[in-house]
């Protein structure tokens, strides 16, 4: 898998691909992200990249022309399955569309930033715009981020344990079971006794009942999904 | 305000922190972050801050004792409003819920890692768990930078035009307006007429209609929470 994320801060990205799962997801091979710095396609001298809006208001808005520039030097190279855009008011992520976008080839992720992008962005070279939740960002970097950790942990090899993945709160519209470790006796708190008993079958029952409990209790609206 | 962030992979939050906005709001002092590595807290000598799940399964689960350490030399010098634990299956973060934290004084926030923490974390200490979506991710870090993000850039004096968050989308359940920049003509792709006619009440007007209409069509759910 291949991911080209345009924004016009590419210094907030570096660190959340140089650690931890993402960093060896990266040095196995499994998946390329390329920054691209707006300003480097930009013509004049002022690199500018953003504008007062038309018909007045508080914000910039990121012009068309320095993200048509990026956006069709890429697709000159190869073939996207999407060009997202990353928006407060676009189809909320949700874990069923980090699967779906796990099995893309090359993707490009847009950044708002500012304002957001002049809406022609939006109509014309946009396929698909995905929001992380009804709040706002600075910009739509730290989304990409969320959105690219989301889809890349998926990708079969990234984590150590296949079925890690698998047990995740959402993938079967659970939250997760409680889970403990070492000590089994904390200041007094203790583990629940029949996580202790070696007995399997019981302690399976026992965590698909607390999934489902605590998804009742915090979460009822998971349930009604099905 | 201070948020106090307590990971195992600190490196994952530096440059969210050293970039655009976030980044001058900490040089204007507005707010102070303060990166604590759990390993730090860690008394043996494998610097061990996680362990296998009582009951097996696969995944780490991060140990209680070197977070109880962290949050209680860190209680120990101030007051905290709130001990957040970043969780998929916490409450979801909305704009509501940033503008609540906006007014906090200092916050500790929790980042799980691998599984998740001992329940017993968070049944004694966490005084509330939050979620940014309906999705995994392969760490609360993450998760952590976009609620900070959320939250900072709602300070006073943070962003440069104080009126600039209050046309964001969600501040009135309401989806943001298109938004346009120069040129009016690009490709031959056109502004709106209205937004250059200079008649300003009925360009917000225009931009009312707007954003109800695209409200209506795109996110239904947010006009019926009034």
């Amino acid at each position: 898998m291949r991911i080209d994320i345009i924004t016009v801060v590419p210094d907030i990205l570096k660190s959340p691909f140089e650690a931890s799962i993402l960093k060896r997801a990266i040095e196995k091979g499994l998946v390329e992200i390329h920054l691209h710095n707006l300003r480097d396609y930009v013509t004049d001298n002022y690199k500018q990249i953003d504008d007062y809006q038309f018909g007045g208001g508080a914000g910039m808005v990121m012009m068309i022309e320095p993200i048509d520039k990026c956006i069709s030097a890429l697709k000159a190279e190869r073939n996207y399955d999407e060009v997202i855009y990353m928006t407060p008011d676009g189809e909320t992520l949700k874990q069923g569309m980090a699967n779906e976008l796990s099995l893309k080839e090359n993707l490009i992720i847009l950044c708002g930033h500012y304002k957001g992008v002049d809406q022609r962005v939006r109509e014309h070279f946009v396929t698909r715009e995905i929001s992380v939740g009804d709040f706002v960002l600075s910009g739509g970097e730290l989304g990409a981020a969320v959105l690219c950790d989301a889809v890349i942990r998926l990708l079969p090899g990234v984590l150590g344990n296949e079925t890690s993945a698998l047990t995740d709160s959402f993938q079967d519209n659970l939250l997760a079971p409680p889970i403990y470790t070492r000590p089994a006796d904390y200041k007094g708190w203790k583990v629940p006794e029949i996580l202790t008993s070696g007995n399997f079958p019981k302690i399976e029952e026992w965590r698909e009942e607390q999934a489902y409990e605590r998804t009742k209790k915090l979460r009822p609206d998971l349930l009604k999904d099905e």
